[in-house]
């Protein structure tokens, strides 16, 4: 086709991806390259720094205002430190490995010089670096999963990790498992011919908060077709068109956000009350003081989330 | 911005996903509405029709030249059905539910008047439409999620299936799982001043084939992150922008193809040994012949696969 670009090298910025938190991870994880040694081999290199967490919370070093995530492994012996279930998360530029670590350490050792924070906390009440708080965003993920893969679904027997934490197998029954990672489709429905877009408020919201409406894809659905279904089902809305704009890794436990915006061919609204307390079309005005942080009826999302980059890039891209 | 289309109403075709194989399911999945009765309200209605699988393969009825895998209650009654482990798969839009249900009877049972194929079998090798395709996809899907989650993964005990097989709970620790769907980069690396793509040969792919790159997206990563890395772990090759092309249901046993064109930075290929036999540049001549299956040296993946869309679209696209 005479002008088609393949790759758009005049959009806005580069890629949305990129904007959204937790994406900052920049560590190589030599993923094609993990053997049984990785380990092993990653806790006697020069440089090492642990991410430790505690349950569901990753523990923050925390003196005068500083706050500091990275601990050498001296500065863990008396909190507890369990190497049999560290996750090897790869390697900085320089060489240094980076290796996520849980800690036993009873809570009310924390309780002076240490902060325990879960994922969200970490993006949205700290100002850690983008490429920190990712490496955290794979800790948690990669925690989480082994923690809840300590025993085989075939067999109910105790699976082993493998290769430094991205692998379980059962001895029993020799079934392997590896890392889960749930992809969710995220879409802002927009009314091109009337310039709104729909928002909805889940249940269990903080009071004001609208978002875009959002659900997980399942099995044996494309993701456009997971979206008609998602936006069906919740508001009634028919969908025709859908684009993809960004993707976001959530960690909580470890969700990939797709996100996507989607043409809406129908608007009245038949909402889905056991998730949503509400569901309405926004104006480009009120979308507008929401990001703005003008609006007193209604509240984005966070900065940082991909819902808020979907509705800050359309306001933008679309203007 | 001026001209600027939000939704490509010119594209060549409305949208790639819907053109892959296992695309097709147009079944009403009421996903919201999932209850404990949905199974037993759907075994009821009139208009029942099952699948059924034996192990991981699907049963067909097979008469003359005929393959019909739609069975009604009846005719499971001496293949062993199996009803506890059945799962909802959605209604017609008739409101005729479909149920897919393991079927226990020993393999020598179908030598005569049925056919058990595999999820691959099932789109290369029959003619059967792309819905019953699609549903079939998700009863191998959500079928082999169950099997792998008869036990409690965080205590040993066994799980219950809950809501037609969308839920496992254990009873024990109260742990609840929800299905599993993973996401996998797939990617045609284009080299635009050469106009030419990067394929490669997978260890244990058949003799000749050449397909597009592709790997797991790992936990806490954007989906062009992961096309990044997967590339330069595989080939060497460093990738810039990355563009959405197209997603299909891969359910052996349930991967999400995501499938984008990425545009190469860099042409020299230093290839994973162990994961590829061999990995170059094709030209568009030759992509082409691939395509047309005029190519003796190099032979595409089966159409239907997204790898095959992937190539046949950017030959399209960019003639």
């Amino acid at each position: 086709m005479k002008g088609f670009s393949l790759f758009d090298h005049d959009a806005p910025h580069p890629e949305a991806s990129q904007l959204t938190a937790f994406a900052g991870n920049e560590l190589n994880r030599l993923a094609e390259a993990r053997t049984e040694e990785s380990l092993a081999e990653a806790l006697k290199r020069d440089g090492l720094h642990i991410l430790a967490f505690s349950g569901n919370r990753l523990v923050l070093k925390h003196e005068e205002q500083v706050l500091d995530p990275l601990f050498a492994p001296y500065e863990l012996a008396d909190l507890a430190p369990d190497p049999d279930n560290a996750v090897l998360l790869g390697y900085k530029a320089n060489g240094e490995p980076r290796i996520a670590l849980p800690v036993l350490a009873e809570e009310s050792r924390f309780a002076q010089g240490y902060k325990l924070i879960t994922a969200r906390e970490l993006y949205r009440d700290t100002d850690l670096e983008a490429e920190l708080i990712g490496e955290a965003a794979q800790g948690f993920s990669l925690l989480h999963w082994n923690s809840e893969n300590r025993f085989c679904g075939s067999c109910g027997q105790p699976m082993q990790p493998r290769i430094g934490g991205y692998k379980r197998e059962c001895p029993a029954c020799g079934r392997i498992s590896f890392p889960r990672t749930d992809p969710v489709a995220i879409m802002l429905c927009v009314d091109e011919k009337e310039d709104r877009v729909l928002l909805g408020r889940g249940v269990h919201f903080p009071e004001g908060m609208y978002s875009c409406l959002a659900g997980f894809i399942e099995p044996a659905e494309t993701i456009e077709n997971a979206v008609r279904r998602e936006v069906l089902e919740e508001s009634g809305t028919r969908i025709g068109r859908v684009r993809y704009h960004a993707s976001q890794p959530w960690p909580v436990p470890h969700q990939l956000m797709i996100g996507v915006l989607a043409e809406a061919l129908s608007f009245e609204i038949t909402r889905d009350e056991a998730e949503l307390a509400d569901c309405r079309w926004f104006s480009r005005d009120e979308v507008k003081a929401m990001i703005d942080l003008r609006s007193e009826a209604a509240k984005a999302p966070a900065k940082g989330t991909i819902a808020h980059r979907l509705m800050s890039d359309w306001l933008d891209w679309t203007a």
